[in-house]
């Protein structure tokens, strides 16, 4: 079974989202979440586990030997696997991440608070720094809380075959193409007629063109990705 | 009082995380969270919310005219106010956006579920589409606290005097600087020298180098950015 421990200051936040819908139907069949209150590893009697930034500042900084501690203890129970620290200075999380990490045994994931971790402790304990958003949070918890609930959905039998993602954003590295439902008509507004013919080759012609489209209007980003890759690799290589 | 209004089908997943720590010991008195069930606005007696999508393909969209209902009866109590669709396909969250909503009266979030919400009411109601992280979601629920998370710590009064974060990432364009604290030795680890000497000066410079080196080696996309906006301008304008 597909496992998740979270080191944090705030246990009672989880499984929070996750305890509801998809991920919560699964929680505990498909998948196991495990919390760990970082303060139990203080190493004092006042329980501190933060202290000023070195050099001066405003607010706190985790202390490396309280979170070492958290982390070895986390270790010890769940053998090595893929261990990450999130913060604002990390990796951008990508769906590419989150296929990697779903398709292992599972993750342990360390939450920040305050004016982060002391750099020691990433350092020693090679922590990957992952971010989530160009935001920066409270704490690592909502980051934490995002990215289990996009590792979950991936888990076999969390989403039904029917509701299997083959075609959605970031897949193909481009964003998927709008959706239409009922009814035919919403204030004046139709659906495509590509979409309504029943002629399939149609509708993937028109979802293909509006997937380009919407990328490179979007997200110029990944869409200078995708050329790349896609345009420019085969002329190279003739 | 800044004030968060969230459509979604899950009402009990919030306030979830922000119950606790910051945002949970600020709610109420610094900010409201309400929540409004979009099965409320159903139009049929069996509470239908979804459909199958037009041209085919695997899972339900969510109709138009149902999530016009809940956007329209939302905004008849809160006034016009931004209103964000947490999507895959939309623009990348940042800390300035995340700035804006919060100097402003406060933000209306719609979650999406399933394949994706209908893309007419998207236009009809001209939501703004917001995606947080490149990673595809259960639902828009984890983004949309992610999201109120960012704004709640802006808001007046939340974090104190003593948090008040000036210098983190994103601020200037550039990831924050690493962080260090007690001890001073950890795993034959030392701070660095420039933070011990009580010399402002020497910290502020070495903050500042560590800053620049780590975005420019972990964020070249930012980097490309800040590069653009402080060096390559000035010469322009000579």
């Amino acid at each position: 079974m597909w496992r998740a421990t979270v080191l944090t200051l705030y246990p009672e936040m989880f499984p929070g989202p996750l305890g509801h819908a998809l991920a919560g139907r699964a929680l505990g069949r498909l998948w196991r979440l495990e919390t760990r209150d970082i303060r139990a590893h203080a190493l004092d009697r006042h329980g501190s586990v933060d202290d000023t930034p070195a050099g001066g500042g405003p607010g706190m900084v985790m202390r490396p030997d309280v979170v070492a501690a958290a982390i070895d203890a986390a270790e010890k129970e769940t053998g090595p696997r893929p261990t990450i620290l999130l913060t604002p200075r990390g990796r951008p999380l990508d769906q590419a991440r989150v296929r990697e990490l779903a398709a292992g045994p599972g993750v342990t994931l360390v939450c920040g608070r305050f004016e982060g971790v002391d750099q020691r402790v990433i350092d020693a304990r090679r922590l990957e720094e992952v971010a989530v958003g160009d935001v920066v949070l409270s704490g690592g918890e909502a980051a934490a809380l995002l990215l289990l609930d996009a590792c979950v959905r991936l888990l076999p039998g969390v989403m039904g075959h029917a509701e299997s993602g083959d075609e959605e954003s970031f897949e193909a590295g481009l964003l998927e193409h709008p959706q239409y439902t009922r009814p035919r008509e919403f204030e004046g507004r139709s659906i495509p007629q590509d979409l309504l013919g029943g002629d399939h080759a149609a509708v993937r012609r028109w979802r293909r063109a509006a997937a380009l489209r919407d990328t490179r209007l979007r997200r110029p980003d990944l869409w200078a990705k995708y050329v790349a890759e896609t345009v420019d690799k085969p002329a190279q290589t003739e």
